[in-house]
Parts: structure tokens; sequence; C-alpha cells
């Protein structure tokens, strides 16, 4: 036991200890070793090992106290000697201060909180205030330091039903002197506070404060490895599996001050431009000034480098002299500490190999580096940076693709507010971010409206209560769309999403009358102004200025990164020749689902279809269809070209047949009329399609297998236009998909229709396509019985949209009533429709995949659910070895970037 | 191969086969030869083996025949000297004519027709004519063989579009002559139709009809092989998985006839008495006749038995005299023919363990038999027999119980219509057989004038377009409910099986208004008669008589053979104290699901949850609860009381809470009058709790974790009452069921809620009971991750009705569009709400079900869906490894059967 080295000391460029000791040292005294090692300049301290608290939690307090106790004070002469400071010094120069972390192997937020400041008592207190000429700094550091303390090592805690003695003290200081906030202090107040502190502690502790600072200090370290106990932190380590054995290290670090006279400053800097992604060093600083300073907008911050000063001064209309003169860069006012300084973020950079955010302190002249971390970044500098990284051969691929964040990538796709705008404008109400990108217009009510605005030039918001079918040449003219109701995957936020299209769902408090839109109390009738942030869900009142960003070339080569990194391919949900067009701009690869349902809607289509649905018999069916088919054809014709040359996956008709009859007595007169029907017959069918549960009623192939006549028309209608595409020079790939099949029998009854068809067509056409049949897994019997339904399909395409619904028995459109509830109670980590939940329905998926891959080894695998884009879920759609994920046409580059994360993951 | 033997003789008590040599002889030919060996009379013959007939295919006709030839002639040589006639016979005796047949290993129905009377020609037919004394039966016999054997043989099919041309020819003779059936020929007639028939054939095949007995011999027994090879027969094997290679027998055999005189005769006879049971030989014979003469009801059949004659002539009024004289029994008229039939009958039955059903012939006086099969029985009969048989030695308690058919039991349980009565009502339509059991009433249109005209003594039959649990008393009150709409497990249908009530939904051609009922066009009126016959799910016209059978001794001997020999047991579904005795009275041994919603219908209870679900905060919903707590603890303190000693589990609220509220506008002002609010609140609310799919919506434990205060009285009012028991003697053991469990994390919040409830009641009553927290596998979701719910349920119960409805992807409310089209185009096998999908729902109640134990070995696990009452899915239960099933009180002991036969099995 006693041969062990125990304490770990760093500081000016050396360490004991170094980055891969981090068993021993913990995360953060690894880190600090390894800084120190690099040359960065990091205040003074040391490490006591996790070995330390295995021994304490075996022998307890007093043996470990003694066990460490000539090591720490070695340890602490030697930070002594750095920092040129004493720990507890009652001479006339500043003392030695400390902080006191806990640091174990795995981060364990929230275990202990930091000890700053230790080592004040009331004789140092006095040698601070003297010798940094700052008293309230000086008396407000000791307050602070003592309710820290209090409160972490002394257990000074609230009574029941109270508030916290010590913020009881504060409180009743302020509400004396009528303070708004603790700035207000004087320093007088201060050392009235000190004083009361002492006597909370005292009265809660039953013990003095203690004014010894090795005591502090040995009580600080024990309070470290005791907090490795408590009961918050067990059941961390149970959930998160970190084994009771691992145990914390201490580090115990000098504290260094900015605010010790005008050769002192604090600031923060980055080695790249977190907004634009430029590779240009920037930050801010201020002499004289702790770091909070920096950031509280009391003063103003001035920049780090010439050029920004300069660039700054610009945009706030400042003459270069008094520039110069009153807001003086770093670089100009501490040449030595800047070039300290740009030295330390190049090492730092290239060290961790990524854009750093820094905080650094100078004191006395001297400069020390206090926290460095990967930066945070908007998406555009997220992809300039990583892309340049690569070229500067900074990074590799792996690490340029592994760093982008998927969903940011949406900033760069969709018009995004104006930062200062956005800051100023009013939040109306939080809703479900149904489609990204921002939006900004007049209210309208109806579809219509939304259409004669936007024609004569308005920029429209379309409010409905919740958008059908119906509503689509609406929704396409609108800006945004902001629904009543409605979940991630109600009929609104799907079709806007295909669109690109920014939607709101579901906002708080709001409701949708055919004339007026309420929120939270406050009517807007048509005309209105809001705003839309379909990114976050919030609803702002008025205008709000928005920018469109451009892909610029940054963004395609980090898409030839992605690509030439992933095993899957992407695909495009797209039902028609536009959104196919667009989806193969941003890099889809054939459509994964292409719905034939919503052709049924525009125009005359409907009545067609309606005439069917009327139709007594299968010859009245079948006139009706024949109807379609011209129509169908062309649609498809103009997909499939759109799309030459990729697979084109084709879903039939799968809606039950009351989405296409009217519930309102208005139109179900004029359908009479225009079919020659009473009105009588028309309720009566309307009626008799009605369903309880339409969700797990007559659809999909049910549809197929009892009317096989739709079936035949569509098999027609694809390989018609197929047929004559390839007659005039294209490679149309149709890919027939089977929706909702739940048994190998209805898929073979389905199969064989579209093969008998396609073979006639064949004939009747004289030239033979190249086509697909397989089907839609979207069914939980689909999944389990894959082996049997792979030995006929050619393909399966997920329904994680369905298979989602029926595995968790959610109805989507009805799941806002639980749901949310549920997310808030921690029932649900997300919601299962956005993220796939791998748990259980990713069983299936994986199930239904394994499955029909041994029944069938060519089987080609892909997902057409709204997971398709989502990054987490492509990436197990990945880990399950699918060939390629589908997603709507803006989710494109995310999917791909997901799909090469996916891959290199 | 000269050395194989090729061809196996039997006849006169001897053979060179027997039973075990199937393989070789096929099912037919080795029975045959065992016959022999057991001393039974059968006509004689020889079987040609199955590997003839891979070397048919091998080696072709010709080779096959030279190969065979001397084999043949010599067995048939035998078979002339046992049957002593002559085959082609040119003297003046009756000729020896034979019957050719197939027989395969297995059985393969229909794959070749049999061919009778080979041997027949121009010359043998006067002989026959003139030794039976009979010329019609000889050329009706001799017309018949052409036919058969033009068909079958000599490939004479009907052209496109026509009839067959030997019927063409038939019908042609009945029109000119104005005869209604066959038997109206003239032995003229029937001498032009053999003309015309010989014609044909040489039309049609080409070549004349074969004079010579041996090339018809050749050509018939070349045709079974041919037939081996047909499409319908290679189909039918590769579905069947019957190996090409096995081949077929050719079974050769002398004909005999019962109408050759008064020293002939046929009849039909039973082991034992197919309607009751009873161990006595009958049976019913007629003198000089064939076999159609004694069904097809032309000449009235004798008994068998002087007592069986002398019982039928005093039903009939016939006095001893006469009878004697006319109608005497065989055993009276052919004394030593009785004593043989009397001896085989009993041997027979010996041999095969079972009740025979036997046909014999006797040609000019000497027993042959024709055939013997295991009989058709009654269920009081089939429950009778295997008692007896066990008790008699004969069989053992595993035949017995595995020769139960278990849904024949349900002729025990409920009334079934008389016999004679049923034969001669009217079939109005047919329906889904959702209740067993058969009614006859006056037809009523509400429930309210079901529970009035009961009330005054009337048998009446409830008629709805659906039912809703407002109907229950209603219900209850009537002798059955016909529906127009819903499946087999809509709620009439459950409703109706737990009250042991008859049952027919979706009826064909149905409709109800509210009052009236048409049946295909035909109108009944309130008071007007309907019969329903829950079994089958035929509706007749007008009274139909009914019997109620009584349980006797025989039904509770039965029981207890099964009970020894299962190892589930079986709960019931039960949610009243009556209905808890009664399905205890069957043998149930616990609850196995109690819905505690269907208690909140009755009375004033549904204003109390109508307060709660219009309660606008905690408080108000608490105070509603408040008033339902009492009356709640008072139906678990009977249910419990009832069920005293065996495990109780009762399901916590379960459908959403719309299924509280009413839809149309009276109720609702009712409902806005009795809380105090207004109409325009409670519509509003109405429309709030509308669900698109509320199947999938907010119901089952998403109620409790939404609103815990629910779980925590119905917690309460469960622990309460089963303290109080407690404290009264009793032994309750209540399981308390968390409904539709998606994932662990709404498991674990409902059990704290249910545990922490049970332990402040502990408290209070200074009492402690067992009791288990468990949860209803129904969601697919549950199955997938039972492991994890496993970790801290302590039962599952599988509802496997939702299960089905997810897995499926079907309404059970909506499935009556599609369902019967699919089974009847065989896209379904089975109604899955009906036959548990062991192909897929199947994989996730065995899924969930390992993976639970895995988890929990202690895990009890049962099935509380309507399956549990179903004999395959009670087999398939049992093969998982279920602790025990739960069915309605009346498929109690056919669930107790059908555990015992999967234990068996």
């Amino acid at each position: 036991m006693e041969s062990t080295k125990r304490v770990y000391t760093f500081g000016d460029g050396k360490a004991e200890g170094k980055a891969d000791m981090k068993n021993l040292l913990g995360g953060k005294g690894a880190n600090l070793a390894e800084m120190n090692l690099i040359g960065v300049p990091v205040p003074a301290g040391f490490t006591i090992t996790t070995e330390v608290c295995t021994e304490y939690n075996l022998y307890g307090k007093d043996e470990v106290v003694k066990l460490l106790k000539s090591e720490v004070e070695s340890a602490m002469l030697k930070t002594e000697e750095i920092m040129k400071a004493k720990f507890g010094s009652k001479n006339e120069s500043f003392p030695l201060l400390v902080s006191v972390r806990s640091g174990a192997r795995a981060s364990m937020p929230g275990m202990m909180n930091t000890i700053l400041n230790l080592g004040m008592n009331d004789d140092t207190v006095k040698i601070v205030a003297k010798t940094s000429g700052n008293e309230k700094f000086a008396y407000d550091s000791y307050r602070r330091f003592i309710q820290m303390y209090g409160d972490v090592v002394m257990n000074v805690v609230a009574a029941e039903g109270e508030h916290c003695p010590f913020e009881q003290v504060l409180d009743a200081v302020k509400h004396k002197n009528n303070y708004k906030s603790d700035t207000d202090f004087t320093v007088e107040d201060l050392k009235g506070i000190v004083d009361s502190f002492k006597a909370v502690v005292r009265k809660n502790a039953g013990t003095d404060f203690p004014t010894d600072p090795w005591e502090q200090l040995w009580g600080a370290i024990c309070a470290v490895f005791d907090s490795w106990n408590t009961e918050r932190a067990i059941l961390y380590r149970k959930m998160e599996k970190i084994p009771n054995e691992w145990g914390t290290a201490v580090n115990v670090q000098a504290m260094v001050y900015g605010n010790m006279g005008d050769n002192s400053g604090t600031g923060v800097c980055f080695s790249r431009d977190a907004a634009t992604g430029e590779n240009i060093f920037n930050g801010e600083y201020l002499i004289n000034a702790q770091g909070e300073d920096v950031v509280s907008g009391v003063r103003t911050p001035q920049e780090i480098t010439v050029e920004g000063s300069k660039k700054w001064a610009e945009r706030a209309g400042i003459s270069e002299s008094e520039r110069a003169a009153n807001f003086p860069s770093l670089e100009e006012a501490m040449p030595k500490v800047y070039a300290d300084l740009n030295a330390v973020q190049q090492k730092l950079e290239n060290h961790y190999k990524d854009m750093q955010d820094m905080e650094f302190t100078i004191q006395d002249g001297k400069l020390w580096m206090l926290q460095t971390r990967n930066g945070k970044r908007t998406g555009a500098a997220m992809v300039r940076m990583a892309v340049e990284m690569v070229e500067e051969g900074l990074i590799n691929d792996k690490t340029a693709i592994m760093r982008q964040e998927p969903n940011k990538l949406d900033e760069l796709l969709h018009p995004i507010f104006e930062k200062s705008a956005k800051a100023n404008a009013k939040v109306l109400s939080k809703g479900l971010p149904a489609s990204p990108g921002a939006a900004t217009g007049k209210v309208v009510f109806t579809a219509n409206d939304a259409e004669e605005w936007a024609a004569r030039g308005e920029k429209v918001i379309l409010v409905r209560r919740e958008t059908s079918p119906e509503d689509l040449k609406g929704m396409y003219a609108a800006e945004g769309i902001l629904t009543e109701r409605g979940g991630m995957t109600s009929h609104a936020a799907v079709v806007a999403r295909g669109m690109g299209k920014c939607c709101i769902s579901s906002a708080a408090g709001i409701s949708v009358s055919h004339t007026s839109l309420t929120i939270k109390g406050k009517v807007f009738n048509q005309g209105d102004y809001i705003s839309l942030d379909g990114s976050t869900g919030t609803v702002y009142e008025g205008q709000v200025a928005t920018i469109t960003p451009s892909l610029d070339g940054d963004f395609g080569k980090l898409m030839e990164i992605a690509e030439r990194n992933s095993k899957m391919y992407v695909r495009t949900n797209a039902d028609t020749p536009h959104d196919a067009k667009l989806a193969r701009e941003f890099g889809a690869k054939g459509i994964g689902l292409c719905r034939t349902e919503h052709m049924f809607f525009e125009g005359d289509r409907i009545w067609a279809i309606r005439e069917m649905i009327l139709a007594n018999d299968l010859e009245g069916r079948k006139k009706a269809l024949a109807k379609l088919l011209p129509i169908q054809r062309e649609d498809f014709y103009g997909i499939l070209e759109a799309m030459d040359g990729f697979g084109v996956t084709i879903r039939l008709l799968d809606p039950p047949l009351h989405e296409f009859t009217p519930n309102d007595e208005p139109s179900q007169k004029e359908m009479a009329q225009k079919l020659g029907l009473s009105l009588e017959a028309i309720k009566t069918k309307v009626e008799s399609l009605h369903e309880v549960n339409p969700m797990l009623g007559h659809r999909g192939c049910r549809l197929g297998n009892t009317y096989p006549e739709i079936t035949e028309m569509q098999a027609r209608a694809i390989i018609e236009a197929a047929c004559e595409l390839k007659k005039n020079g294209f490679n149309p790939k149709p890919e027939i998909m089977i929706p909702l099949i739940g048994t190998v029998e209805e898929y073979k009854m389905q199969e064989i229709i579209i093969r008998e068809t396609a073979e006639t067509v064949f004939i009747e056409k004289g030239i033979k396509v190249d086509y697909l049949v397989g089907t839609m897994i979207e069914i939980p019997r689909a999944a389990l019985t894959a082996d049997r339904i792979a030995q006929h399909a050619e393909f399966f395409s997920f329904g994680t949209n369905d298979l989602t619904q029926m595995t968790f028995g959610y109805s989507r459109d009805d799941v806002g009533k639980f749901l949310p509830i549920y997310i808030e109670k921690g029932l649900l980590k997300n919601d299962p429709f956005q993220v796939l939940d791998q748990e259980g329905v990713g069983q299936l998926v994986e199930m239904g995949t394994s499955k029909g891959r041994a029944a069938n080894p060519k089987l080609k695998v892909g997902i057409c659910g709204e997971h398709g884009g989502e990054p987490s879920s492509v990436e197990f759609c990945g880990k399950v070895g699918m060939d390629y994920v589908s997603c709507s046409p803006f989710r494109v580059p995310i999917a791909r970037l997901a799909a090469a994360q996916a891959n290199l993951r």
C-alpha cells in the first residue's frame, strides 16, 4: 500500500500523468495532464487517483488522509512554486486559492459540485482585497466559497418546505435594500453576508466554518470521495452500468483571476468562425474582468484580432482612431499574450482536430487556459469546417462524416429566420415541428384562398384544423402550414415534408374556425401576419424576416464524401415528376415510395374513382377504372421518366375507399347529381363504407384482393407507361409494391394479377420491360412470416409508419391525447413516429429482413416510412443491412449523410 | 425384378398381406388383408403392390402387364374359387364381376373413381339377368359399368360447353318418355342405353368398348397407375408433401349382390347406438335389395335385432303379429346370418376399439362385409361411449380423451333443436355462429322491450343492428340474439358466449331498423317468431322446437378423465358472481379475466363515471371516483367470494372513455341536466373524446398512466374487498392485471400505484392479503419486449383478441367487409378471431412466453382471449407451456377437454 503513487502533479508544461491514464486519473485529470504536456498553459495543480477512492471506501477517512498527507503536501508545494503564490498565505502577496473537483473515468454529470476559491478565510480575504485592489471581488468570492463549501462539504440543507438558508440570507438583504440582483450588493453588505453565512453554517452543521485552508482542503477531498456513494450517484451508475469499483479521482487546481488590474483580463475565443466555418481565429476579451463580465453585456467586449476588431468597428460605425484608442484588439493591447494565445489555439485545434471554443484568463500578464472544447457551430459552418479540414489533411473522411449532425443540414435546405429578427419576435405558441424551415405570411383558412391569394403575389400561411388531400394545392401555394390537430405523421406533416414546406401541427392553445385563428385568447383574422419556425415548432406574431440559404460547393463536397463512405443508398418518397426531379438533384437514387392514391384527388379523377366506388357490379367498376387508366399511365410515365435509370417503387392503392367519398351533405348532393344517383344512394354507400377503425380496415391489398380489377388497372397503367418509355429510348425500372400484406396468400393472389397483366401488355405492345414485384412490410404479421413472403416477393420495403402504429397499438391520428404526456412523464424517450423504436418495432424490422434474406438471398430491402429520413433510424437500417432508405426529397441529403455515418460507425 | 412378389391375394379368412404392410399394399389393400386375417368375411380379391406402380412409371404399360400377367391370373383363379364364380363366365352360373380401386399409402381423396361391375359384356349381362332373375338390375349394372369405364379408362369427356355425352343419352331418353328419374327406365330403355353408350365410346374414344373381361381388367389396372400421374394428383401430393415414389396399389375385389333373391339382402349396422351411445347392437336391412334401397326410403327397412324391431314397431304403432309377419328382424329372418353378423360386429369393435358403422351384403345366404368405419355420433353418444369403453377396459384414458371432438360438447351444454323440427324448418339466412345453442322466440328490437316482454313470460329474440353495453339486460332477458353487423368477437358475440346465450351475427341479407327486420326481402315485425341455431349460424322462420340437454354422470366422468390427464388448468372469463359460480360448476379453477368496465354500465354507476370524465381537474375526478369506490369494492367482494381459494385476475379499466358518453342528443341533454352542465359542454367533451381509430387510442393503461387516480381507486377497491374477505374467513387471491402494456415503463408506473395503494390499505385495515400484479400481453410490442416486462410482472395473460387485431392489422369491428371474402377465396383458412393464428400471432405468443419465462422463471402465463375456449388454440397454448387457459363459462368443459388433449398429443 505504501509504495503506490497516489498523487499526480501537473503545471508549467510538465505533468506526471498523461491522456491515456484516464482509468487512474479520471477523464478530467488525464486531460489536465495532457494539456500541460502539449504545452498549453493551464493553472497548476494535482490529481488524487481513483484508486484512493477505493481505499477511502475500504479504510475510511482518517486512514486515507494519513496515507495521502505527505504526497498532497508536496504536490501543493509544487503548485505554489509554479503559481508563485502560497496556499493559506498570511503575508502580503496574493494567496494561492484552489478549486476542488471530482473526476471519474466516465462522465457522471452533477455527481459533485465544484468548490471554488478554497483557501479563503478571514485573513486571506483581506490580502486578496488588498492585492487585487478590489474589496468587493474579495468578499464576494469569500461568501460564494462559504455557500458552496457549506452546501457540498458541510451538508447545509434547506428544512422541508423552506428555501436554502443561504438564499434566505441573500433574499433578506436584497429585500431590505430593494436590490434587484446580487450585483447590487455593496462591500458592507457582503461583509455582513459573510458573517450571516458563517452563522448559518454554525446553526445547520453544528460546527464553525473551518478557517484553516488545509482543513478546508481535506474536507473538500473527502467530500468528493463521499459523493461517489450518494444515492443519486449509485443509481446513475446502475443505470449506466458503471462499476462501483472504478471510483473517482479528485482534482485540486490553482485559481487564476482576470480582475487583478490592467495587466489582467479574460476572454473566449474560437479557432474558426462558428457562424460561417471560415478558418479564421476570432474571439472577445475584456481587460481587468471576470469571465462573467464578457458574457453579461455590462461592458462591451473587445475583439481578439486586429482584423476582427476592424470589422467590428466598421459594423458598429466606430472610427479607426476611436477603436484603436478605446477598443484595441488583444493583438494590439497585449501582443505577447496574443502571440501565446494564437499559438495555443493552433496547438489545441491540431491536437483535438476540431474547431475549439476556449476560455482564457490573463492574470498579471500571464496567459492561462481555463477550458477548451469542441465549439458549437451553425449547419453551414459544420459543413464548411469538415470539408476544409479534410482538404487540409487535418481529419479523414470518417471523422468529417461522423462529426456532422444530420439534422443540422436542415438549416442549409430550408429558409431560416434572420437571427436578430427572430430574437426580437414575440412567441405565440409552441407546436410539433412537423416540417422544418421558416415562413412568414398572411393567415388564410381555406386551400382556395391560399391559392387565390398566392396567385396575386401574397405570401400566405394556411391555417387549418387539420388538412386533407383536398387541401393539397392550397398547401403548395402557401409559405407554411399551421394545424390545430395532428401529429408528426399527420397528413399535413407528411405532405409538407414532402413539399419541403414548413409546417407546425398541434400547436398548444390554438383553435381554428372557418374565419379565425385564436392563439391563447388572441384572435387572428384572415390577412393578419404570423410566422412559423417549423424546425422548432414555434409560432411567432407578425412578420419575421427570413433568409434563404443556398447550397454551396462545400455541401456538394460533403455529399461526395458521404457517398464514397456509404453502403446504403438513398431513395425518395415522391408522387410527382416535380418532386422526383427535386429529390434527384438532392442525390436521390430512385423512388422508394410513390403513392398512387394522391393522384386520385386531382381534377376529374376523383369522379372516376367515385364512380367506381358507387358501381354495383364488376362491369360498372371496370367501366369507371377504364377512365382512370390513361390518367394513371400518364402519371407513371412522368415519374418513371423523371427517375430514368433508377428504380421507382409504385405502391398500389392503399387507403380505404371512404377517403374518396364526401361526408358533408352539399358534397354528397354534388356527387349524386354528377353520378346521376339519388342522394339516398350516396348516403347509404357512404354509411356502408364507414369503419370503426379505418386504420385496421378494408384497405391496402385487402382492396386489391376483393376488387382485383383495381390492381389490374394499376398494373396495366404502370407496365404500359414503362413500355412506352422504353420505346422512346428511356430505361424505366418500375417496382410494383403491394401494400398491407399480412399473409403470403394475399401476396400471391396480387402477384398473379400483376404478372398476368404485365405479360398481356408485353404481348400487346410487342416490347418487354424489366420490373419487380414486392411488398411493403407494415403489418406485424408480415414481418413475422417474412420467410414465407420472401419466397415470392422480390423486394421488401418497411412501412415503419404503419408498423409502428400496429406494433405499439397507437393510432397516429389519436396519439396526441397521450403521447405528449408519455414523453413528459418519461414513459417514452421519443415519439416513435419520429424516431424508430429500435427496441420493439426494430425487432420486427430486423426479423423481417433476416428471415426474408434467409429465404431469398437476392431480396432487395429498404424502408419508406417517415423514419427513412431520421438519422438514428437510418443508422439502424444500416445495421440491419438494408440496401436503401427512402425519405421525402428535403430529407435526402440528411439521409445520405446518416447512411454514411451508419456505415462508418 | 423377376423374383419380386407383385400380387397379394385375400379371401376366406386368409390373406398374403396384413395391416402393417401399408407401404407395399396401400391403406386399403392392407386393411382388406387384415380383415380377412381377423376372420371377417369380405369378398375375395387381390392387391397389386405400390412397387408395381413405380415399375409402371419406369418401364411402361406393356412391360408391366407382361410382368404381372401370371401372378394376376393365378390370383384371379383363387378369387374365383373362393367366390365360386367364374370371371368372364360364359356358362349358366352367375359370373365373377369385380371392382377395381386405387389405394395409396396415404389417403388421396378423389384420385381415381372406383370401377364397379367389371367383367360385364353382352354375354355376361344375359347370364346375370337370368341367374338373378332381375333383367333390369343386369342391364342397369351394365350401362353403369360402361359409363364408369368410359369415363375413367377410355377418357370419354364432354366437349367444351357441353354435358357429358353419357348424360346426354340418359337425358334424351328421360325427356322422350317424360321420366323424372333414372329408376323409371324400363328394361328396354336400358338395353337401348347400353347400345347408345357403346356408340358414345366408339365416337369419343375412337375404338369399340372392350368386351373381353381380361382386356377390361388390364385397362382398369393401367388406368389406376396412370391416375397416379394426373395433374390433380401431382398437385395434391405436392401440397401434402407425399413423395412421387410412393406409388399406388391396385385392389381388385369380387362384387357381391344383395338383390339376387329372398336369400339375399343388404343393410347397415352399428356396434353401439350412435344417438345415445348405449352399448347395444343395432341397424337396418332389407331382403333382396341393393344398398341404395336401404337409404332411399322406397321400402321400409327392417331392424337387425329382435329388441330393436319390437321397439320400432311400438313407436310405429304396429302390432307384434304384423311386425313378426311383415317386418321381422334379421335375427328372426336369417338367424344364422344374424349370428355371423353379430360375431363380426363384436370382432370389429374389439379390433378397432371404437363404435363401428358397417355395411354388409348377404348374397345367396352368405354374409359379406363391404365396409366398416368408426361411426359418427352425437355429442352425448361421444361422451357416453368413451366413458363406458374406458370402464370396459376397451380403451385407455388417452384414447377416450383424444377421441372427443371438443366442439361437440356444445351439444351437451346448450339447447338444441329437435331433429325433426329442424329438418322441417325453413332456412331464412346464414350468419356467423357467434354463440352456440338453439333459440326460438318473438322478435323484439330494443333491450327494454326484451326485458319487458320476458318479464311477462314471453320468449324473445333480441334483434339489433349491433349491440352495445347498454343492451346487456335485454340480452340477458332474451333467448337469443341476432345482429346485422359484427364478427365473432363483436360485443354481441362475446357477451352472448359469456352468458351461454345463442347468438348469430352478420347474417347475410338481413337489415334491421328500429321497427322491423328484413331478411332477403321478407319483413318481420315485432312479435313475429324466428328461430336461431347459434352453433351453425342458421336463422329459421317461425317456431322450431328445442330440447334442453342435461349433463349426466358420464359428462362428469369424462371431465375427471380429462382432469387427470391435463397439465394446464382452465379458468373462466367472468364479470359477475353469477357467472363465476356457473363456471366453477363447469370446473373452472379461477377467473382469467374479470372486466371491470362492464360493471360501470349498471344503474347509477354510469353517472359517476360520466362525472369523472367531465371533471376538469384532478380533484373533480377524485370526487367522482370516490363514488365508484364502494360500488366496485362490492363487485370485487362478490366475485372473489364466488371464486374463493382460486386466483381471480381483475383487469383495470380498459375501454376508451368515449364508450361511457352518449352520442345522441337526447341522451346528451339528459347527461347535461344530470351533471348540471350545459349541453354545449357535453357536446364539446364528447367531440374531444372522439377518436379516428379508438382501437388504437387512449385506452388501457394509457388511461391509468394519464389519470393515475383511476388505477388508484380500482386497486383500492380490489385490495379492500380482499382484506374484508380475509377478515370474514375467506381466502381471496386477487391478481391485478394492467391492460394494454406496450413498454415496461408503462407497466412500472402502474405497478407502483397499485403496490403503494395496497400497502396503504393494509395499514388502514390492519391485515395483509397476498396479491399478484401482472399484465395482459395484447400489444405486439409487449410480446417483443416480454423479457423486460417480466422482470417486473408476476403474470402474463395473453389477450389474443387484441393481439390478433394488431398483428394482422384487422379491426374486428370492420373485418366483416373482407374477412368472409378472404375465407371464401382461401386467403385465410379460418377466422383468426376464432382460431388462433399459430403461424403469425402464435409466434408472438411463443416469443412472449419464452422471453418472459427466461427473465422470470416463476412467471405465471395464461390466455384470456376468446381463443382460450377453442380446441386447436388451447392445444397450441399447451404446446407453448402455459399454466392455464381462460374462456367463457360455457366453454370451460370444452377447454378442459382440449387441455387434456393438448397434453396427450
